[in-house]
């Protein structure tokens, strides 16, 4: 990996940005905690746990990483990146925050949008004299735009997805007879075989069940002619590099020979799925791509059985910017990477999804799922 | 399962007590949303993702569930313990939560504290006029004490746990020769195996990566004569059941005979750690078990080494209130749950941790974890 790329000085360019988006936005110190905006800057991810790690990053001085001493041997040696304040369980980190910040203009702080109610409110009553705002004001637009490693990373974890998707289709995954909580176990495992870091869900909804987008596969026993949702998903980590970056793929199965109502269903979910993909180029509006996948299924008389957005953006989050929803109107740029997955959804019968990963690329859009895009009847 | 013991039972008594709780702090709604809150008083756990789902409970009128559209099948019927509000994403699920409140007075209200920044910010800027506390000031002491059907739960679990660990000491799981990351792999699966639904985190520290008390197990192969830090938990949920209450164990392995100064400081560590189960007694005061274990380690020279608190409660969350740290005077009460570990580290060298769940029981501490304390040396 050359320097030009390397995560390091990805990093490096992306303290210089976040500082020159602060200036212009006058927020005058970073606070990050919990989520990906962390990583995303210092290769470092707090734990999901009550003791406080916090970046305290002013505007113009240098970071402080507040972070639980039990916690401090985990922190990868930062470099010149940003300096250590381990704190002691008889310690409070909030007062050691204030204390980082006595001599930095506090009037508008950049909280991470992860952080805890416990973090805010106690940073709010400690600085009363700032205005708090989400992190995300100063990081999300850049975040959103994927450089070529990130890119990379994404499509090494797409390509690991495809494969236990091909699996899936090709019917090396049992299904009849297997309840949904197996088959999601046996997906959640041949993800991190074929190279994910960690399993972030592996939704089975089968039967009925596929008509709950974000159903929690159970003990419902898979039967001949049921449709089966699969959506699944996790992290995998570049050799070389630190961070994790997401997959997220939905494909739908047929256990047994499909209903003429749920083909033409099915026809019109493949045929929306494209239109939203064809749609994903510089310049156009989220929202527009979300417009184009809905128009088919409007069109089909569907319109209410497609019960949410298309899609979310993707990379250290397995769900960030940008959104591709009604009210959106933030035009693509190159680099932004996000799901395109339209659902038709019949209460109480069945349901199906279909869903890509797609980067806008300077001369369309290039899917970084590439298996079949067909419903397969096994069995 | 009779019904004064059922969940739901549970659920209606824990409503009263909270609603209780609310109108003594003058608090005049609790909105809850990421967290164990919610599940403790409804059964149902918020996705930890960006779609917000918000229990609206005002002090005296019916609680509603405001929840995203997509994710509204996933809720059990709640009977009659709230109203559901399903949003679309082309819906605002903040003016919802504003609507909801209109007609209840917003002095103060409480938030879940893992709730999100962009949530607590959101709500501020739609209710100006509120003060905002952590929902914990409600329910904490509720949440801390375990009525009979969650200490069988902690219980299930920590037995569920505890045969991982036997499993470890009598050499079952092999160490010598593999990395800590396929050890690690190895007890997830083993605690999967004996029961658990999830599981939460399995640190496998060995060697000098022993020292870092929430070491992530890597790619270290653990060689003979090293100790072993084994340190995992997850949630178990029991039959008939929707939450999973977790399990928390820590044992320390050797790999061959150990040098003098480490079985020495062994044995310290597990008068500390007896030392810190017998002092967990009704009506004393949370950080005097702390004590307790820390003088054993103090009077044996090797305080500083000992870098964290003593514990931490447990119930449908990992970490909860009662914490066993200086400073906080809490007495205990019945039913109090938590975990007693003292660790001794050397940094650069090794590491040691023991760890059980004690429930406060009227006649004295309840060790929920019972396999041998002794470092067991295998090979």
């Amino acid at each position: 990996m050359d320097e030009a790329t390397s995560p390091v000085a990805a990093r490096r360019l992306r303290l210089e940005l976040v500082r020159s988006r602060m200036r212009e936005l006058q927020v005058d110190a970073l606070l990050l905690s919990h989520g990906a905006d962390l990583p995303w800057l210092t290769g470092y991810r707090a734990m999901p746990l009550e003791r406080l790690t916090l970046l305290v990053l002013p505007v113009d001085d240098e970071p402080v990483l507040v972070v639980p001493a039990l916690e401090a041997p985990r922190v990868p040696d930062p470099g010149c990146a940003f300096r250590l304040r381990p704190w002691l369980d008889t310690e409070d980190p909030l007062d050691m925050a204030e204390e980082l910040l006595r001599h930095v203009r506090r009037g508008r702080l950049g909280i991470s949008d992860r952080a805890w109610a416990t973090t805010v409110l106690g940073l709010q009553e400690r600085l009363p004299e700032a205005a708090f705002v989400t992190a995300s004001t100063v990081t999300s637009p850049l975040r959103a735009v994927k450089d070529a490693h990130e890119i990379r990373a994404l499509r090494a974890a797409a390509q690991a997805a495809d494969r236990v998707a091909a699996a899936l289709q090709a019917g090396a995954i049992e299904l009849v007879g297997r309840t949904e909580k197996a088959v999601s176990d046996e997906i959640a495992e041949r993800l991190v075989a074929e190279g994910h870091h960690k399993v972030n869900f592996a939704i089975v909804g089968s039967g009925p069940n596929g008509a709950s987008p974000h159903h929690d596969a159970g003990d419902r026993v898979i039967g001949a002619g049921d449709l089966v949702v699969c959506d699944f998903g996790g992290e995998l980590v570049l050799p070389g590099d630190d961070s994790g970056y997401c997959s997220d793929i939905t494909r739908t199965v047929a256990t047994g020979p499909l209903s003429g109502e749920a083909a033409d269903a099915y026809a019109v979910l493949a045929a929306a799925q494209q239109a939203g993909v064809a749609a994903a180029r510089v310049g156009v509006a989220a929202e527009d791509v979300d417009r184009a996948a809905r128009k088919v299924i409007e069109d089909a008389g569907l319109g209410e059985r497609f019960i949410h957005r298309t899609g979310h953006g993707i990379g250290l989050e397995e769900h960030e910017d940008p959104y591709l929803v009604a009210g959106n109107t933030e035009p693509l740029v190159v680099g932004h990477a996000f799901s395109v997955e339209p659902g038709i959804y019949f209460p109480g019968r069945y349901g199906m999804r279909l869903e890509d990963i797609v980067v806008v690329g300077p001369d369309g859009p290039e899917p970084l799922n590439t298996v079949d895009h067909q419903l397969v009847v096994l069995g």
